[in-house]
Formats: structure tokens, sequence, C-alpha cells
């Protein structure tokens, strides 16, 4: 997707909240402020909206010189995120359709955030509303009946902490149909609270798949900045399934078999995909 | 009070849903973005917040050609909150206490405000909010007392549709104290959804108080920009009461005998005032 003047507001917002969690020093939080405005005017409304998010997170960096400003955030997610699994685990398992019901884990996981949103760390009303919110644009059923079939699966991970329970919904995936191959891929260096290949180990992602980096510090999957080794796996995969609303962002225009997993977050995209803002989408591209 | 960096995004915010009320042309709404998006390096944080506001709205205006985006939205506002005026009326004069729920009424609704955040059309939530939600910052006996010995009581008016439940509170001021006289300050020309004359007389605000213009088109009561006859009624009022955060904000640090009755709608005004955000305020300078 391309995109709009409405999500210049999330970008200003989200520099003022990075570069708050980067420095106390409000005169660099205020020269961070200044220099993401300057580009606002250049900015191409026809490229993706994590590449420009890229942008800005690349000036908190630059200004403040901290270039991991949710370290301590994403790894204390990891880590409640982690406590709770046995309890996820068991709702999962006991469950009438495990599969669904972790695929709806996975979605609430989403909520887990620091972009167009503040972070929501209250983990058990995210337990609560997996389980009592319907999924909308639900090609469950598709997504099912691919996945008896598939060999080559790539899951595109999001954020620290959310990957927890993707981990839950990995484990359901090899449940379902134990001859799938499954790479999970992280981002190449921190953005945001996005996870980075410290986080798939520290909550033992590399137990259930292949952890790859995707080769780009985007805060999504920007196929002309991945690796040519997560190109192949990208070309290769018979279904690749894309966590969040920055991979939707910025795969909802490639020709692959993608099944969108996502917490709606923003107007703009509720807007492209028909739903509310809240909504937990499960959409096959 | 004093501008902070996070007020940023509420003016890149207000400027964005500004623009697209002025005009459907994606081009110039872009060209406001981009424009406020230039001054954002040069703004001065020593300013108050609705002088900066008020840069931004001539932006709008200057660029879409348009200088009332909400004059639709202010003419409905008024005209919904007039048919419910008699409903108003009735729950305020059958109650224990006529002025704490006049009060209470017309600070709920300081509910209807298109600045720092959207309209809230839905009146009957507003009353429903009116009657259940306590007041915080409660100096209501101090100002009921001295009410009681007021002899000119300027009224610092706010939003459009907001000014019925106003009329209200000034119909039971005279009730309280028949002594006073009353005069209700309107901003001089269009900004935002604020009321201007136009907007008092169609609601019959002038059947009871003296209505002026306050001589200035800031979202606010910024003195210096004030005409010299509301100058003159400032300084010689008893007791001033200035509805909405706004005019909070341009009048928080000025030496005078003011009552600040407002919903507070953003995390800065609500640290500075150390009350919620939506919470319901009636503050004794």
């Amino acid at each position: 997707m391309r995109t709009y003047i409405d999500c210049i507001p999330c970008f200003i917002t989200q520099a003022l909240r990075a570069a708050k969690a980067a420095t106390n020093d409000e005169i660099v939080q205020r020269r961070v402020m200044n220099s993401v405005a300057e580009v606002i005017p250049d900015l191409p409304l026809e490229a993706r909206p994590p590449e420009i998010a890229q942008r800005v997170y690349k000036i908190v960096h630059e200004l403040t010189g901290n270039a991991d400003p949710y370290r301590e955030v994403k790894s204390q997610a990891n880590e409640t995120a982690l406590s709770l699994y046995p309890r996820l685990k068991e709702i999962v398992v006991s469950s009438d359709d495990p599969l669904l019901v972790a695929c709806k884990m996975a979605i609430a996981g989403n909520s887990i955030d620091l972009g167009p949103q503040v972070l929501h760390t209250d983990l058990d009303s995210i337990i609560d509303s997996a389980l009592s919110v319907p999924l909308v644009c639900d090609d469950y059923q598709q997504f099912r009946a691919e996945l008896a079939n598939c060999t080559r699966l790539l899951y595109l991970g999001d954020n620290a902490g959310e990957i927890v329970f993707d981990k839950l919904l990995v484990e359901q995936l090899l449940q379902y149909n134990n001859h799938i191959d499954i790479t999970f891929a992280v981002r190449e260096a921190p953005i945001i609270n996005d996870a980075i290949m410290d986080d798939a180990l520290a909550v033992g992602l590399d137990e259930v798949a292949t952890i790859v980096s995707n080769g780009s510090d985007a805060p999504a999957t920007i196929l002309p900045q991945c690796s040519p080794e997560m190109l192949e796996i990208f070309n290769s995969a018979d279904l690749i399934i894309a966590k969040g609303q920055g991979n939707y962002e910025s795969l909802s225009d490639e020709d692959a078999n993608i099944v969108f997993l996502l917490k709606c977050k923003c107007h703009v995209v509720a807007d492209l995909l028909d739903v509310g803002v809240g909504d937990a989408v499960l959409r096959k591209r």
C-alpha cells in the first residue's frame, strides 16, 4: 500500500514517542521533532508507510545516538509473554479447534506494538480479547485447507513479546501438518519494538522453526531491502504468514501466496481492509 | 502555559483534520501538511499552545481559501444543542443544587470540540457524563461563595454548540445572584469550531448576557491580542469564568480571579492540572 497524508500525524507521533524513549534531553528531543518535520515536504506518498517510518526512526537513532530505544521494553515483553506461555498453551490445546485458537492468539499478540499505537502491556486483556473477539476478513477455512498441502511455509514475524504468541501458532501448524518446513523471519536490526534474532532465540522459536534475518531494518518486509537468502525463501515458499500491520503495509501489493494476520491499528488500514480499528484480521491475499 | 513538544503531533493532527474539512483537493491538503511541517522548527515553545494553533489554522485558511471549514458543523452543533435545551433546563432546575448541575452541564458541553480531539456529537452521552462524572479539582464551594458577592462577571466562551450549555449556566448564575452583570465574550472571527457573535445570537445568549467579541481570532483568550474594550471588561471583572482548554492554556499564568471550567482533552494539560484526560475540571486559579 502507498502512504496517505493521514499517515503524517502518525509518523510525527511515533517520532515523539521514540525520541522520548531514546533520550531524556529535551533539546535533543526537539531536534528530532524538527528534523522529522523537515522531511515531511519531501516524503513520497507512493512509498510504503514502513519505508517512511524507517526514515523517521533513522533520524531518531542519528540524533539521539540510541539505536534501540525500546530495548528494555522488548526484553520485558518477551519475559512477560513467556511467563504466560504455559497458560496460553493450555487454552489452545484444550480447545475444539487448536489451530483456530492459536491463530486468534497470534493475532491478539499483535497488540504488543509501539508503532501506530502505544504498547498494550496488559496481556490478560490480550488473551481475553483473543478468545472473545471474532475474526474479521475471516479466510481461516481456506488457510486451513492450504496448510494441509503446504511443505514450505515462511512466517514473517513482527514484534518482541508477540513472538511468544507466534511460537504457539508455529507449534499448532506443525501439529496440524508435521511435514511443513517452517522458516521464521525477523528484522536484521532493532527498529521500534520489532523482533530481531536475539528475541527469537530468547523465546525459543529456534526449537520449532528455522530463524532467519530478513536482511533489513525496516519495520516491515520491504522486498527490495531483503537479503538474497531471504528473497529465495520468500519466492520458494508455498505459503507465507505475514504478521502485523507493517508486513501488511509492505506486502499487500505483492503477487504472492500470503495470509495476513494482524490487529488493525489505524483508520487508513481499516478503510483498505474494510474493517474497524482494533479488529482481528485473518485475510488471504 | 507554554507549549510542549508533545503538542506538536496535535498541531499536525489538527492541520490534517482542518485541511480535509476545508477542501477535497488532496494536493491542497498535502500542501497544508507541508507548510505546517515547515513551521515546526521555528515554533517558539515559550508561546501559548493556542497562539501556535492560530498560526496553523491561518495556514489552512490561506492555502485552502476556506476561512471557516467547520461552519456547517458549528451551525449543526448549535441547532442540536438548542433542541436539547428544554430537557437540559428541566434536569438543572429540578436538581437539589441547580447551580452545581449547571456547572457540570457546562463542563460536559465542552466536549463539543474540534481542536485537540474529534467532535463529540452524541449529546445524550454528554448529558449522561455530566450527571455521572464527578468534578475533579473541585473548587465549587469557593466559586459559589465568590458568586454571592460578585457584581461584574466575565464569561469567556469556547465552542459553538457548547454555548447552549453555557446559556444554561448563565441563567443559573443569575438565579443564584440576580445582581450580577454578566458579559459573555466570543472570538472575533471563525477559528476551529469556536463560537463567534453569530453563534451567540443564534442560541439567544444575548437574552441573558451582554455579548462582546474579544477582538482576536485565536482559539483562546490571548490578552495581548484582545481589543481595548475587552481588556477593560477583563480587568474590571470581579470574577472570570473561562471555559475550555484553550482559555485555560492562554490564561493559566495570568494574575486574575479566574475559575476554569473544562473537560481535560490531552495528557499535557492533564499533567499540569494533575487530573486525567476526560476529567471534568472546575479549578479556581
